[in-house]
């Protein structure tokens, strides 16, 4: 029983083997399912919580676990702290995925949350965009070019006839240099540009991510908007930090990934628990039901859900066991007589560890 | 910017040079001062939460986690699966700490638990003892005989002068093995015997660490206890398991490490939380005048804590730094282009993979 480590390189061997689209099309669907799977009381995922500070930077360190019961435990450990470019060179959001065994407990891997949260973080709006965009939607709007820009417009390419995609924003080195961070994959017919706001804001589909600050929104006018847009709102996050228009918000049909969750951090903020529409969970399994929304404003109020992370993690290590990568370390003890706790000094010294120090 | 993994061989490396009693006497002390600063407001420890379950096998797997405002977080993740022993051959508990860094979230090192959560188990009961045992108790009992008693003996060893130790098990094979279990550290003019429940319920200080089911306590008669004995109560830690008579609880000081998890898992859920007595902050804090206790019945219920993870963590990784063990891991995605989720599996195909998989 060893631990395997699946760190950044070895997502990239998975990815490279896989392709980023069937990982992002398994992604979407392995949610759809998973969203059943919970309906059907197959999976405990309590809120997240965690520590917040002003010291010393501004930031949290918070845990999001969800179980598939009686197969995996798996927990996202998340840091946010968005002074890290600037003073430190490294990013806002760092993480890492602890995947248990429930039978006994044992840590089965560790797992870079990066790029696993990337990709899930499009595959919801793509899954939420599958039964709320109006049909027939071909073009995008990109409020905020950031990072999560580049996994939303993936994402939803592979759900949409996707024709044109209008970027923008409010930092214009960021806007432009878009087009180079999407180079990853193929958008075949698909005319990209950065425009202005209110262009971006007038698309069938609107994504707003943007690291706009709380209580500094919204970034788009409700008078831009199409009257049946959906717009994909994955930066709200946080208390306090909104991205779209109260009004646009009580008259749309707002979704929450995870309603608990999306009252306190997500637009839902905005509303009362009534005024509040289905949750993703009910959407996908009313499935055909829903197309009654499709002629509607709505918004997929996107928080970031432990369910997905649960996904991706068992897509990932189902894909890196297959391919042999990440490396397996023999981190927890597994004594030979458990009622001697300090026996393994003794035993160990006559070379048991197979990985040695490489510091 | 790596994760340090210390595994079990890191671990043994970091005793076999620094020594166990050293460690030990300095997890103690460690202890004493984290309750103070605890108390000063320096530290935040919300309750450990997780998941509980009975499919495929009982068990639970639990996050205990504690700040340092401003310097560390620590997390312990645990689980707990009493058929591992019997089903699996593994250790009913494992368990792994993970520190990260407030200042970024960087996940700085990943520690096997297991040495970790028997050493500060040991020194919180020390730690108590020497506020709550009767000046010149030299005697102790040790009820159950598992790892648990292995590691109260030593910390006890450390703070009380020791002269005669008796041990008693359920299981005559626990009890006959467990001098061998406590060769790793030194007693001299201790005199250690195998002995019947009366005589070492009837010691100066008792320890209670042994796996009774829950609903199947007591485990020691209330008639052979001295009138003021100090028992460190260790094997309750769950809802319903108790080790303690009521009668006798009821007539003790019971010190709690955490009140509020000691009133749902500890000897504390037979008390009304008005008759629980002083925690271990308030005994550290009060220090010398608590010696009025000395010459009762008292009882440190001890449910584990993660401040007492906290403190072995922070030593542990300090004395792996310094004698350069455990292995460093580029675990972490530190993008070159945080915007870019996807270049990673462009950039890294030269080789930035400094770790290769050992599978």
């Amino acid at each position: 029983m060893k631990t395997t480590l699946f760190a950044r390189h070895d997502i990239a061997a998975i990815v490279r083997s896989t392709g980023l689209n069937r990982l992002m099309d398994e992604t979407i669907d392995g949610l759809a399912e998973a969203c059943l799977q919970v309906d059907a009381g197959h999976f405990s995922i309590p809120l997240r919580s965690g520590f917040q500070y002003s010291h010393p930077r501004t930031g949290l360190v918070e845990w999001m676990p969800a179980m598939r019961m009686g197969e995996h435990i798996v927990v996202k450990m998340v840091g946010y702290h968005p002074e890290n470019p600037q003073v430190l060179g490294v990013p806002t959001i760092l993480s890492t995925v602890l995947v248990f065994d429930p039978a006994s407990g044992h840590l089965c891997s560790i797992i870079d949350g990066t790029f696993l949260t990337a990709l899930r973080t499009g595959a919801a709006s793509a899954l939420a965009s599958r039964y709320l965009m109006r049909s027939g939607s071909e073009t995008l709007g990109l409020i905020g070019a950031g990072a999560q820009a580049v996994t939303q417009l993936h994402a939803l390419s592979r759900v949409m006839p996707l024709r044109r995609v209008h970027v923008f924003d409010t930092d214009a080195a960021t806007g432009a240099s878009f087009i180079h961070r999407i180079g990853g994959f193929e958008l075949p017919d698909v005319d990209v540009a950065v425009s202005d706001l209110a262009t971006a804001s007038a698309c069938d589909v609107v994504c707003t991510a943007t690291s706009v600050a709380v209580g500094a929104g919204p970034v788009l006018s409700d008078q831009h908007l199409q009257p049946s847009v959906h717009i994909n709102a994955v930066g709200s996050d946080f208390p306090g930090k909104t991205e779209l228009p109260q009004s646009f918000v009580k008259r749309a049909v707002v979704c929450p990934d995870f309603r608990a969750q999306a009252m306190l951090e997500g637009e839902c903020q905005q509303l009362k628990e009534a005024e509040v529409g289905p949750d993703l969970l009910e959407l996908v399994r009313r499935g055909d039901e829903n197309y009654g929304l499709r002629n509607q404003a709505t918004v997929f109020d996107s928080t970031g859900w432990a369910l997905e992370d649960f996904v991706v993690a068992q897509i990932l290590t189902r894909y890196g066991q297959a391919l042999g990568v990440g490396q397996a370390v023999a981190l927890e003890s597994l004594a030979d007589d458990p009622k001697d706790p300090y026996g393994f000094v003794r035993s160990i010294e006559d070379g048991l560890s197979s990985i040695s120090a490489t510091r």
